[in-house]
């Protein structure tokens, strides 16, 4: 019996890249937390120590900058597309690539007359902006998404007749606080690996503010249906995407005792709790959505 | 030689309290995190362990969740100065109270049409609206502020002139990224112990416009000009406030050499860093402020 | 074409449970973080917003809480096997759980004569222990870990050899700083559902041991060659295992250049950098391990 | 009526240095993170852009690595008496330096056989060492301290006879669980500038002995007692030090109700529970202290 290396990468993670577009006029500024992760012929690598196959992590650094300063930064997809093709592409030994993006969004500080032209604070709603992409020589998986959105519905949700044991406690609630931090992904159904085939921008904004709609319409008899909701209403509006997955922590908002002091508390004051808290994982995909590959991993 | 106590406080921190206010159209959400800190007669507690001087930290929480049902919660300086009072006034034993209060601010999400009713994102631009209130008995001095606002210029920051000596390596630039995290405070002049006394909402938004319109106005020669420039616009511009202290760290982005590779960058691509960092500390006041007491403490 | 729901799972997260246990003499701690999440038949609770399928979150937080006071809490492997027995083989609608828990080590503080009874502070070394159970109605799968294990070799580390491409700047080194946070998983070869079929303490105990002892040992080319060498060394020598995980970050510490100032620096000074950093992920399993399942996931 | 700059002060924050010593048998290493701040004669540099009067951040930085390599670290008092000396004495712009400086300790990992001579890992009990040096070109005023010490008494922890009012809540309790996550400080009498004077590491070492020794060896009858006791404790065994000041959190662990589950809880199992919490935070001072000066600002 022996013992052998199993799936394995390797790559920088957290490059940490801010490329400033120096209009005449105006600065745009585009910040990217940039993580590149390599797999292919590493087993020498692990097992004799020989490196001839490794590309170091700081050339997967180098190679960031270069590219932001050689082909700018459009959307994350395309240039995570960009790189991942420049890693298989040019060597040998690297079979596959996973690109992963963060982009914080900045808002131009609003001034009286025409708004600052070179001044920007970190914006909150929009949250951040995710990108994942694999490639493996011929096709390019690539999953968009958003996290660290923060939401809350202070009423609309209900949650009652629901499974119960011996060890049930739980009181039914026709009127509660929803409220969740989403992180989601979204899978576009198009594989090829060209960078451009695709209006990124609007597919993300679109996607988003789906997520958004129906966090917000929904009369939510759970966090599960209102997952479900964001999934279903997002594949609906957005043809060129197959599959969505959300995480969806249930961060608990109870409402005050306050009747030994006498008061009633008609859903007004609650305190927000921080653990435990429930948490909702699943997937929401067409019937004809193409294999995922490794687009998640 | 005897050993003995020195200053001290106690108090329940960070109850996390949300209260929605049901209007019949449309609700609001009011998201807080309250600290209570309580000094005064509380020797006996720490040297024999009689507690009979002690108001639980318990009954402080209770305090906070009953006041936000009884009175509702308005500006939070108006709801720290309720509840600093109440504790000094009601209790012999408490000399005075320090309540700070932090507020997470929620946009109502954009739908077509009107707008959600109930469903809210939280904010990002607006950051953490921050108020500390020390109450003695007779006065109230608060301090309106901000924290987590994080700002980037992506040009107009010059830093040369500087003081040299034989360890300094630092070149001269007049064209750098200035990037920071804004916490600030503003001393308000008038003292009185009423929680209406000022129009705290607008006070707010005025003094934190102007901060961040005095980051993007300023032609910057050092971190420590634009924080003089940001205290200075404040204070010219809100006749009630008498002192704003900054605490800013320089947030380095340092341009890319691209040399290495046959590529020029002419402030284009940045690496964010982590650590170290510049950090700068000041206070900027009036000829005339009164004393600041505990106010800062 | 329609939309259809995939795999999806909910459950409580973090309920942070501590039990004393009360010995005549002294008494124990254990303090474990516990996370439950369950999948079956929820599809009615997505689509339709039918909870009758739906055991509440906060049953399984009472589950957790009711089966330490019954059960008390032995080894986390045990405990969390119990739980995600009791999930599946109650419910007819629960057709899997995973029960994940981490453990938080507490040392006796240690006073002259025999040390304290019931005063303890936080362990840094032994880490966080972990354990993660599948359990689907006949196996349970077991993977037990360990994290935030912080090391360092301040020599014995070389890098060199490696594939370069016109991007590549770095420099080859014979001794540099190999500095990582551990994340390890092992997976246990048995999946009978016994929860007291392994003394998973010793095994435990073993596991970490040989992971931070290949760690000292293994003078390294690559943090790749380490990673293997650690999944090695605990397969060799821990026989109930037949697969282990890791996640290796490579937190770069660089020797300062000193020159500018006179001074050599031969690899005694370093800044310890937080990004980005080299990320190391790769599975060491036996020839023969079976099918891992939902193990990892 | 004008505006005016206040108290100011800057420098370069968080620099992370590790220092390996090479001894021929073994290594050691010295893990650092140095705060450095200024404060004199910048007023130009506020109002008017002109830097002539201020040492670049990046100047302190290198400083911190130059006087590594040059003096090496041994205690870190000693080490951030030296830096801060440094600054005043030789820049005449710069009246007053201070000087933070955390140490995280390492553990020599643990073989059979004499031990690794140059592998370890990040030790927890000892959680993380704290030097403050304040220098004004005569005296250096040396608070040295601990943070991130988690400690826990699982009984001998009552709080009754506390002062009631008509929100008080609060059951009596004659057995809790007392935790807490300690930040200490301790101020050194002697303020002479010599980094030598006094051996810094017998008395932190015992300095830290007490302070646990005292949350063990105290039945407590509230925190506020086992702060003081601590306090105590360290100045009447430690003679160099004139000044204890502590920061007590109260991490509440709840007993949990398990009657509706028809089982007691003789204080067996808890929730540890995250937010709100107790703070207490609290000076202990000798009668014949010096004054503090800056010391803990």
């Amino acid at each position: 019996m022996g013992i052998k290396l199993g799936a394995n990468r390797y790559g920088k993670a957290e490059t940490r890249v801010v490329v400033v577009r120096r209009h005449p006029d105006r600065h745009e500024v585009k910040d990217l937390n940039v993580s590149v992760a390599l797999s292919g012929d590493m087993a020498d690598a692990h097992i004799s120590g020989d490196n001839s196959k490794v590309l170091p992590t700081d050339t997967q650094k180098n190679t960031v900058f270069v590219f932001a300063r050689k082909y700018g930064i459009g959307e994350i997809e395309e240039f995570a597309i960009i790189l991942a093709k420049h890693f298989v592409d040019s060597q040998l030994s690297v079979y596959q690539a996973r690109v992963a993006i963060d982009e914080y969004a900045w808002d131009r500080i609003v001034l009286p007359g025409d708004g600052a032209v070179h001044s920007f604070s970190r914006s909150g709603t929009a949250a951040v902006r995710t990108a994942v992409v694999h490639y493996d020589g011929t096709k390019a998986h690539v999953v968009s998404g958003i996290k660290d959105l923060i939401l809350i519905n202070s009423t609309g949700s209900e949650f009652w007749g629901f499974l119960t044991d011996e060890l049930t406690t739980l009181k039914e609630t026709h009127d509660r606080i929803l409220s969740t931090v989403v992180t989601a992904g979204w899978r576009h159904t198009d594989n090829t690996a060209d960078p451009h085939r695709t209006d990124w921008a609007s597919s993300f904004r679109e996607a988003s503010h789906h997520l958004l709609a129906a966090f917000a319409d929904t009369h939510s008899y759970s966090l599960q249906q209102t997952l479900y909701a964001m999934g279903t209403r997002v594949l609906d509006r957005r043809p060129e995407l197959c599959e969505v997955r959300l995480e969806l922590p249930n961060k608990h908002h109870f409402a005050v005792d306050l009747t030994p002091f006498g008061l009633d508390n008609s859903n007004e004051v609650f305190i927000a709790a921080d653990r435990p808290y429930g948490l909702m994982e699943g997937s929401v995909l067409r019937d004809d959505a193409p294999d995922a590959g490794q687009a998640w991993s």
